[in-house]
């Protein structure tokens, strides 16, 4: 068959968000099409489409809106791993097949995971911050007991950049296929169980109204006082508060975030000035990375799409990711 | 044959040092003493020892006396893995077998070498040092060039904790034996064709006079500007005045310094405060880890001894290291 795919925001759908950003939505709208055209599609207004493109971040409203006003449309692509902010409205319950990018930026988050973890066991942050020379004993990651809390892409590839270093590895997640290397996979329940034996807790899960606020003061005090959280997943999977005071009182010894709960975390927050947290401004993947592997994705679903075979990425209307 | 090891500092050799230095090394003589039984040897006073663990550092000169009066000490234990201060006074070349710590030390130096490679590649510095949200666009070592000087036991284990990032490994080394895992080992005259391939470049090789200052200011130019070097051997294998106008100037992207010279690196240091420059104050093992590993080696070298097997460790006269 053919794929007729629109783009939004455009003309059409969404111009006012398409106005306020211009450079780079001109260039990822430029890509998107040119991945469009290389999967056998062709780029159509939305009322022809057959699929959408949808590029507007956090207007689940707006995506309602376009869709009912487009019956032809039976497939939207989004272009985030995590698309928590179209869940809540019952939006992926339509009879309408959503797809993200789930697992495409796995390779450079799982990459940036590995590198906090590194960093927060040999005290980074406080000998970059000490403009003299001080010693500090480092731990090293051999061996350690290593826990990642959800068994999707970024799971995987942590796993296999895991595998020098011959950590005991546990993976937790809620479905029940094993992933590949860890030494056991674990369901959501095992938790409690599991975080006294961990030395590094990694998040890299979706985040839902389950798994917001999976680590707070009950979980942070079942870690050993030495351990590490690292979060690449979503701010609000951590308790923020709760982190806070863990870090200070010893509760655990340090913390890599790429995200944070708020996010952007504010000027004069308490993470700010805490040695014991490493925070990088959710700057895990490359804008390079990030435009190649997103088209990589909409290139294959269109041509899948076009030859009748299951897309990827797909989100799953029960669980909203 | 029975291995009869004195240690020094002790009442009859270096008593001078050993009072000004006594928990630590207390503790140190403790276990190494434990190692030498382990090992099937006797502790004994140096006049009639075969064996010599010397825990003095950089005292050159009072080895040289000591070995000159107990004629009867036919091997050498350093605790060190580089002993570039014992080697310019003629020592090695005495009838003596001379063996030191080197490849002991490899496992948490090289993972401190791929922390520094990847916290460089995502300018943790920067990050650490601002207390706001500020993206930056991280770069990932999937697939970089990286090429590492020298070919002993930190190349080998950087080389393995490297595969997962499929990265075109080369090695540069005196010796023509290839380094397992790595693309190409090379001699030392490629070292100027190869820079200008390089990505990230790791230094972990032996101090000599030859490879005191082998990156200057000609080598970092021939480097690319992206470009990464990462030191983990001897501060002295680089032109520090060099490196600060490289990094000032953009020759190269960043630096991670686990070595400085001088050593330690003053305070008010342009190094110190260039967020492309991230140093660790010569701490990429731990303490736990030296004892362990280095306890090990003298247990084997013991054992070895009295049975008249190679040691490990063995220190090239003719190289000196």
């Amino acid at each position: 068959m053919e794929a007729r795919i629109a783009i939004a925001p455009s003309a059409e759908i969404g111009a006012a968000y398409g106005r306020a950003n211009s450079p780079d939505l001109d260039l990822l709208r430029a890509n998107i099409e040119k991945a469009v055209t290389a999967g056998g599609g062709v780029i159509a207004p939305p009322d022809e489409a057959d699929g959408l493109v949808w590029l507007i971040p956090g207007e689940p409203e707006q995506l309602r809106v376009a869709l009912d006003g487009h019956p032809g449309i039976g497939w939207v692509q989004f272009p985030w791993a995590g698309v928590e902010k179209f869940a809540p409205n019952g939006l992926f319950r339509r009879p309408v097949t959503f797809t993200c990018a789930k697992g495409s930026f796995a390779g450079q988050v799982s990459e940036h995971a590995l590198m906090l973890t590194l960093a927060c066991l040999r005290s980074v942050v406080r000998q970059a911050r000490t403009p003299h020379w001080s010693p500090a004993d480092p731990r090293s990651l051999h061996g350690r007991r290593v826990t990642i809390l959800g068994g999707g892409g970024i799971a995987t590839e942590l796993v296999r950049l895991l595998r020098p270093f011959e950590c005991r590895v546990r993976v937790i997640r809620r479905r029940p296929e094993r992933v590949e290397g860890a030494e056991e996979t674990l369901p959501s329940t095992a938790l409690h169980s599991v975080l006294p034996e961990t030395d590094v807790l990694v998040l890299a899960l979706a985040l839902t109204p389950e798994t917001r606020h999976v680590i707070g003061a009950a979980e942070l005090a079942l870690l050993p006082a030495d351990a590490v959280v690292v979060n690449v997943a979503r701010g609000a999977h951590i308790d923020t508060d709760a982190l806070v005071e863990a870090l200070r009182d010893g509760t655990i010894s340090a913390a890599g975030l790429d995200v944070t709960d708020p996010e952007p975390l504010p000027e004069g927050h308490p993470l700010w000035s805490d040695p014991r947290a490493l925070i990088t401004s959710h700057c895990a993947d490359s804008a390079e990375y990030v435009m190649r592997m997103l088209c990589e994705r909409v290139e294959r679903n269109v041509r899948h799409l076009r030859e009748g075979r299951p897309l990827e990425g797909l989100i799953d209307p029960a669980t909203g990711y």
